[in-house]
């Protein structure tokens, strides 16, 4: 076992509902992650049955000390799970437990986990506390942080849901070793995203350092989760529901969830839909005059390094532009029937903006 | 129809989240109803198969002029049916129509479909604007003023849910006429709640009027209405998530949740069950010192002329005390196991406290 070492602290200022986000290695089993848990609380680990068996009992044992009672809850793994029947697993573990209104979850996984740990902890009672241990590099950088929390409708991804803020995310390196090459490449599109958005020097390190990172190299992990987490932090702590800024996290997301909802949830890994989502756009964004060819080049060329795809799948033999499109209407930014893509309007910087159907056709049909 | 007339206008001040209750007649068919909503969005009107074929058209009309389009879900009548599979259904309605995040949702009846519309609006796309019109009087005076959403769990009553906010509150006194008696004395339960746990001159108000009530005078309903609402108002304002004094609101709730949980739900209205539920809650102070047998009386005479039951249901045949005990350990207030009562600390004031198990099984025998 490593011994416990910060590496880095990241903080979302949301006034009353703050909390800091804990990087480093040898935190699983540490009192670092219920620091901010009631003493003699009860607490509820949710996981699933790949983590579960890695790593629940560890987190379990370093709870002990706080908490009155610790419990585990292993829901089945994947995407196509990410619905209302296993949310309902939580709930009738928690009420068969009597668990009450200080009763602690502990979201023990990757996104899917965190999802519905997340919401099931702002509707059990109203809101109980929760706090996120994200295990897949696509947690850690993205889908942990900023309150997100939801589950899926046969009709559309993440529909359900809830704004809900964990107390503490405590983002443990070491885990990311057990991590399949796939889910990884999966994490690094986001770590990817935040550079063509807001910081094109990231980039640059991340251009530099994609093999460190595809072979977890501590000090290059835990400066992307860290630089991740800032970007996110900064967008997030302007814009927490969403209003306006927030959208422009969902960079490769319009293009990546009608690939994720097109193929069946769960085929595609959510990172790698998005990683050719961002190509796509690129593309889109070219098409509108905000980059040039040079920039949707590198930008292709640093996702396909990351090991992800960078054509869209094709999910509908007949029309599938049209499929696409037909998808991305009931994605929840749109309004109104109206598509809002988030472009990169010049290198580093990102907007929320309509384009035509015909030239959102053309992108799709070249890019697939 | 009558010529719309505001009697009174409360307001909930919640800083942004702030709204006003609007209390009069013929509102269900004005513009006042949607004055907030924002112009040109979709609008779901969500009712129940009572209601709906009474008042949707109405409702509907008046909503034409802001609105772009203005559908109608009827959901099944009754307790039974608050729970994730009815939620659902304002889902699929809503996906299947491409409603998107300007959608707002109406809440057109009692406080199962306020309950579950207001559940739907704070997770539908992670939240979507809502307005209350509330058509019992039970609605209009307790369940939906304060944001308190949820639906009901096989092991509890509204275990899942939201504190969420709507927009406005439109209080048509008119509808009441409609309202079967039965329904219209659950209600009056939740207004005599006002006056021991807060307002002994306007439990002396309820009782020199209640017979006016119960025969739907329109200036007794208005005055009714409206200083229940600001004394909601006013705790609610103070504790908007129930971390404290908002309990008291609970006067007769723990008891009576025992009862409709016992029960089934629907087999007792919640009002009847909350009636009965005072009247335990009151002999609870009594054993504990807090007030005298004059007062458990004067409260048990009103409680019976408003047409409810005075004696709780015996829900085990073997151990009723001992069931109602266990009923209780699961309610939301309850910390650790230990149930939290709301009693009178002396004539108009409540407080929030526990109880030896002896003595609660005492009242319980002596109550049913």
């Amino acid at each position: 076992m490593t011994m416990p070492s910060i590496a880095a602290q990241v903080d979302i200022a949301l006034g009353e509902r703050s909390y800091p986000i804990v990087i480093g290695t040898g935190l699983l089993g540490d009192a670092v992650v219920s620091q901010r848990a009631r003493a003699g609380s009860q607490a509820l680990i949710v996981t699933n049955t790949t983590v579960g068996p890695l790593y629940a009992d560890q987190l379990a044992r370093a709870l002990g000390a706080r908490h009155g009672a610790v419990r585990v809850l292993e829901l089945p793994d994947g995407e196509q799970f990410k619905h209302w029947e296993t949310l309902n697993l939580i709930f009738d573990e928690l009420l068969a437990h009597g668990a009450d209104r200080k009763t602690v979850l502990y979201a023990l996984g990757g996104g899917v986990v965190g999802d519905m740990t997340g919401f099931a902890a702002a509707c059990y009672m109203r809101g109980v506390p929760f706090i996120q241990v994200p295990t897949t590099l696509l947690a850690q950088v993205d889908s942990s942080v900023g309150g997100k929390t939801a589950i899926n409708h046969p009709l559309g991804k993440n529909m359900i849901g809830a704004f809900y803020q964990p107390q503490v995310v405590v983002c443990d390196l070491d885990v990311l070793k057990t991590l399949p090459p796939r889910e990884l490449s999966a994490g690094l599109a986001e770590v990817i995203k935040y550079g063509p958005i807001a910081d094109m020097a990231f980039l640059d390190w991340i251009e530099a350092n994609v093999e460190a990172l595809r072979a977890c190299e501590p000090a290059a992990l835990a400066h992307a989760v860290r630089r991740s987490c800032e970007i996110k932090a900064h967008v997030v702590g302007q814009d927490e529901r969403e209003s306006g800024l927030r959208a422009i996290l969902n960079f490769g997301h319009t293009f990546g969830h009608a690939i994720e909802a097109g193929m069946g949830y769960g085929a595609w890994l959510h990172g790698e839909a998005v990683g050719a989502g961002m190509v796509m756009a690129a593309e889109l964004s070219r098409e509108l005059g905000l980059v040039d060819a040079a920039f949707v080049q590198r930008l292709t060329a640093l996702i396909a390094r990351a090991g992800l795809p960078t054509r869209g799948a094709v999910i509908d033999p007949v029309d599938n532009a049209g499929r696409y499109l037909e998808l991305m209407r009931v994605d929840k930014k749109a309004e109104a029937g109206a598509i809002r893509f988030v472009v990169i309007d010049g290198p580093g910087r990102a907007a929320v903006r309509a384009a035509p159907d015909a030239l959102v056709r053309q992108v799709i049909d070249r890019c697939t």
